[in-house]
């Protein structure tokens, strides 16, 4: 017996990394796929890698239609327009896990800050931050999960335990560098692929970008106060992959590497590399594993944590898969085994 | 209860995937990797995506400890060093998969023309050429099975129903581009970044290239006469895929799409695009399925048969396991079935 | 004592590898850039890398107002849209270099056919073809060029020395591998980064391509009768750099190479590679030098022409400013003499 | 009347890219070439992008013989082979510019401690370190110049000002991002395509990387007291590149940008980007440009400052060349004038 499952905005990439994983596991079947410009469309038109694999036809995204065919939801629509459709769907009895940025934010007025309004207000306390490394107790009882955003996930991973601990100062600097894909499906002139295959460029950078908040509201969390960082995104030549750098004052002389190890241990996706191993995204791409790593540079005196993920499947449709085997209680790793195909 | 297989040569591009396949199919356990080189290694630190994954060490690839060990063997080692063990493991009445060169060309002639001396000439006769669209029946009773080379998968799957069929003229010219792990893990000169990151190039070509014979013998079995081409391969900058464009003159005015789909019916891993789709190595990297498709310029009188692969997939490793299960009795599609992770 | 010129469609990559060439010629002045959508906007907003070096500002394209600033108007617009600004400004007296397709083909049925109506038809038999290698002697006495397409410039320099000399039978088959700065500057689903950065595809084949009639045009001139091809154009993951292989069927045994050798002796940029090197378009990358070379399949009877050229500089900008040197009397080499940066 | 240079080292990517300079460079005349296992090679078979135009021969590298031939030796050998030769060429009257580490860091102690035994420990002090932004007046009477490390060049012109005028804090943390021709023409794993082409990955961090005395040595220059950097080179998968972001606590609210303005106020290769635009390596590529900006993020009180520059003209070749330039009182911007090859 499998659980209908439906894709919203499954004409994106994370929309197709959810088919991809989904299609893959045991316990669930995709019911429906449904999107906006694309309805009326073959998946397979949409994405090729799906001939011979999938009839289905992607559908308008309507709320009733959906409820009526799919126990689950995954909501991979863009920021704004997922939040009303998530509300309906739970409201109908659904539990939904939503990629958007719409529920990540506890703090409403820090939402409507960085996004604008909510279209949901009174669902934003009732969601649960989908990162089971953080909050695996409450998404076995979510009934909507707000799934984190990749930069966040890669951010976190690397320094929370350290945050946690106390042995790193602040302001911390998160210096991320991401895979195009995190850019989405829609052309843009920025991501021409002349423009950019052959460099590297920072973007909305010094408190600019969005996943700000969400990382310091979840390192805020485990260091019971406040947390600032700075944080520099950049656009990477690869399609791929987010490695991200944390930096922050050492707090004491040592104990940096055992501390990741003790707060990851056990983790089915967390891997804490041997000392002397460093992150590099090519290791995890197409995994929901992250590999997280520290350095103490006791000459400056500052720490130095890292981690690579790939930002469409642990920053996005495999965390969000990951959730889904917590709420139904099936073993965490259900349809996330797969080793990382490199190269 | 699972059957013990081997892989030896494991520390190659194609010795990994086929620890990623075998990882993940159901049916088989992984009892033993094997190199030389690399013997002592711990498989993770030659391949860090395993870190967290596999615990396994490398071992000195001894026949005897081998077939003590695994039921099934898949022989990655390079041209001219498989042969022998791969001989010696069929004596102690192990099944053999071989991605080696060395028991593809039927003809021990051609074999040394090509390749230089055999080290089991007498095996020749009794392997099995491993593409299961064109020998399943013998390969359900292989004892030793010879792998096919990338580029023969490519033009052979793409070319070969309008030679059968009679509705292709010879010469055929065989234009095929590959991703550049096609040339193994070995650090080279023409494989270093820079040298391969922003360029393309033909090599070995009008016939110096060793697929060249063995692309000729498959087609010249379905033609029931030799088959001459005119092969040139291709280096592109990309890490996996390959492209295969075939051209002949056309034979007749029409029926040649036609020709692909009858013959490519009920192939669970060939894919007859639909008319007016154009392969595209993007979406069936990481997968075992093949693209292809053939149009007819009318105007020059030309057919242009196409197919796309993965050549660490379907062109290696993911073949390898096709073959296996249809060694073993099981679903030809066994442990093959996730979707190419686009992009 | 320098030349004003104009460069039309100035926010295109043709029109900023203009720019770049331009700038370095000693001979002329960059007098005005002109542009459509970006008009009002200064160069290097659209272009950074001009940020410490130009302070022009595009504007809008009037015939009058360019007529008025400069001598020679380069014209990089979209085909149709190039034409009646072309015949314009040869009526006001200047001599124009017209990189859109509107004056290539001399048919005025065929470019019809081909590119639909044409807006100045009258214009369509003065002008010259400029491929300096074929029409060095008209191209002195121009008013008006139509600078070739990138295609037909490799494949041109490719075959038709063997075309030419009766050493190559028909129909000839075009396999050209192309950059995706070819496909311009305006963002597409194909060429987003992520759908573009590690796969290769063909595109509008058979017959399809408008470069098709125009590469049969030209080797017709040198053959004396028709020729037909059947062409297949690539998209390959990387910026610059056509490469074209052009096969058809050996008439002799011998002479390929001196032919080759023989009918581009002298040329400034033309290159026979020695026998045993391939061309690469990473050696050509930013330099408007075509590299070639034949090899003969005797097995098969085939031969095979192959050329790398800079699609952006020998396939557009760059014999543009060889054209243009031609022009006025100077060295043809120019401003070009640069040597490509490799890697 | 040219001045006779040669080129130690040419079959390198820095030599390679040295040739180019000087090829373009009115001044000057390559005399020579010179290298090691190279030797009696044609420098067109080592870099075909010479076919056609060079003819030199590649020779071993005698001092006597150079010293005979070249008025200007640049020396791009590797680290600690370069000293000696350098040495002895000065001692021969010869003017020379070291593109290794040889003679880069000051202080004796700190080299040995860094690259070990010093050859020619008592040519350290002559030696000018040569960023003309900030030695210019030393470079016009050097003898012997040590060129700067690609990473120092691009974090000094970055840091500098701030550094300088007190406006930012320490421990610095440099973030350094390079493409993959930083490691030089010799293949090794971690540059084999298939390796580097879908990755990023830190090496040599947390103090780690022999560039990090040469950055802390000249900031401390400027700052009167000793600075601390923490550094964190990346490779990424581009050819060419540097991206330097570099974080400090900020000293005051404003003024930073106006800051980087005055400091770099009419340098020829240091463009201060418009604020709100950010630095590109794409739009540095092929040039000798440094395109740098800063940006204050108020919420977090940090500065980052950023830098974009080509890891082999700014960062080595060109950047040599400049200071032939100062060193020969030809204008600073001889041959170094040429547009970035966009894209």
């Amino acid at each position: 017996m499998t659980v209908p499952v439906a894709i919203v905005g499954a004409s994106g990439y994370t929309g197709a990394e959810l088919f991809r994983l989904l299609h893959a596991h045991p316990q669930v079947e995709i019911a429906g796929v449904y999107g906006k410009s694309s309805a009326g469309k073959r998946l397979a038109d949409v994405y090729p890698q799906l001939h011979g694999i999938s009839e289905l036809v992607l559908e308008a995204a309507d709320a009733d239609a959906i409820a009526a065919r799919a126990e689950i939801v995954f909501s991979a629509l863009p920021h704004g327009e997922s939040a009303q459709l998530c509300e309906t769907l739970v409201a109908r009895g659904r539990r939904v896990l939503d990629l958007s940025a719409d529920f990540r934010l506890r703090d409403l007025a820090a939402h409507r800050a960085w996004y604008g309004d909510h279209h949901a207000p009174e669902m934003v306390g009732r969601a649960v931050y989908g990162l089971p490394e953080l909050h695996r107790r409450e998404l076995r009882e979510a009934t909507l999960v707000a799934v984190p955003g990749c930069y966040p996930t890669a951010a976190i991973l690397a320094a929370l335990p350290l945050v946690e601990a106390g042995l790193i100062g602040q302001p911390l600097v998160v210096d991320a560098k991401s895979g195009v894909s995190g850019a989405g499906r829609s052309p843009s002139l920025s991501t021409h692929f002349p423009e950019a295959a052959e460099g590297i460029r920072p973007y909305k950078i010094a408190g600019a970008h969005r996943h700000t908040p969400e990382i310091e509201q979840e390192l805020a969390r485990v260091a019971g106060a406040p947390v600032r960082i700075t944080f520099t995104p950049h656009l990477v030549p690869m399609s791929r992959g987010i490695l991200a750098c944390v930096y922050g004052a050492a707090r004491g002389d040592s104990g940096f590497h055992e501390c990741l190890v003790e707060r990851w241990r056990g983790e089915p996706f967390v891997t804490v590399l041997p000392l002397g191993t460093l992150p590099d995204t090519s290791f995890v791409r197409g995994s929901n594993r992250a590999h997280v790593a520290v350095a103490h540079d006791a000459r400056a005196g500052v720490l130095v944590a890292m981690s690579a993920i790939d930002n469409l499947v642990k920053g996005a449709s495999g965390q969000a898969v990951q959730c889904l085997n917590l709420m139904m209680g099936w073993p965490e790793t259900t349809g996330l085994t797969a080793v990382a195909p490199f190269p």
